[in-house]
């Protein structure tokens, strides 16, 4: 019974690993879409999304279901619960992923950043595949260096984040008023992108170590506070 | 035993009830500073938002010791899970009715809305608190009308959310590209707030009916696609 309950949870726990790696895919050809204007790998992401939700879906169902067989206690109750929370963020990536997929698709033939902010948005392209591929690595190896790195490349993200509406506002913007939309939007699906990676890696976290971070309490830090 | 479990149940459903007063007051609130630029009541929301994340990681907290505690099954187990998952929809709107009055008092003493879009932001404002107040309504009374009700409330925050994208792309849109930014990024907060209330919804919906209306799976639906 204890083999069989425990053979549960490490499914729960490598449906987690193969979601995060369908977003991880999904933000990959995402940022190669908005920077190339590549509407078919934009049509990729959009279409690959429901997927994930697919997958999240029988994840929180199974995860349910233990809960109601198995009533787990202690670190495996704690587990269950991060699981349905991480699935929902994980979900989430994956919708992000898709709107800057969907801005691409929008925007086609033209690329969606202005020519003075490409190099930005490369750059937060890979900073996101990057949290994804150590959300990946950490739900697998549950190696809390990758939280750290998670944390410092979501601190890069901020600043970048911060930098597109100091370029928005700045002197030298010329131009047009739906590109400003644009690229703010664009800015902030990419900022909140990392905000999941980093709930996830709070989680994971807490269930490795058992105590929450006081000072990383989530939705109240970041460039999400500007 | 069984008597306890009830009223630890029913003490969940308290809560909730409890958050999402705030929310609905925080978002009044936020949007009455929105619209006067009146920094004090934008201090006011960011100050209360911190209760709402208090009780909300009091409420998560307490659905876990139950779970943990009693092992439900069936409808209750349902309920639990669903109270986590609403705790985290109703925090998330408190943030955004928090960042709605960040906005405020980023600009004060200037409004953040443009002359042109004044009304189009009161209208939000308004459907935003009304969905609030029917959140409220449907956690207290279960009363599926009010989840019809914050649907089609939320079909025209959609509406309304487009057509700023509208205005702003338009031939007729004369303002800043810092005031582009501010008046999109609101937008945004005001129709996110309208989603999670959805979200609020569907859950309470799935508890009452015990069936996910195929139709309307989160995330996939709304504005957020555009």
């Amino acid at each position: 019974m204890r083999k069989v309950f425990q053979a549960e949870l490490h499914q729960v726990g490598d449906e987690l690993i193969q979601i995060a790696t369908l977003v991880r895919a999904a933000v990959e050809k995402a940022a190669t879409a908005f920077e190339n204007a590549d509407v078919e790998l934009a049509e990729d992401v959009i279409t690959a999304d429901a997927r994930i939700d697919f997958l999240q879906t029988e994840l929180d169902e199974r995860a349910i279901d233990i809960l109601a067989r198995q009533g787990p206690v202690a670190s495996d109750l704690r587990m269950i619960v991060g699981a349905l929370r991480m699935s929902t963020s994980l979900e989430r990536m994956g919708d992000l992923a898709r709107h800057i997929a969907q801005l691409a698709r929008l925007r086609y033939p033209r690329p969606v950043a202005a020519d003075s902010l490409v190099a930005t948005f490369e750059e937060m392209a890979r900073l996101d595949t990057d949290i994804a591929g150590a959300v990946v690595e950490l739900l697998d190896t549950r190696d809390l260096t990758h939280a750290t790195r998670i944390q410092q490349l979501k601190t890069r993200i901020n600043e970048l984040h911060r930098s597109v509406f100091d370029a928005v506002a700045g002197p030298d913007w010329q131009e047009s008023s739906a590109r400003t939309a644009d690229v703010v939007l664009a800015s902030r699906y990419f900022e909140r992108f990392a905000d999941h990676g980093v709930s996830v890696s709070r989680k994971v976290t807490y269930l490795v170590t058992g105590e929450w971070d006081p000072d990383a309490l989530e939705g109240r830090v970041g460039a999400d506070d500007a």
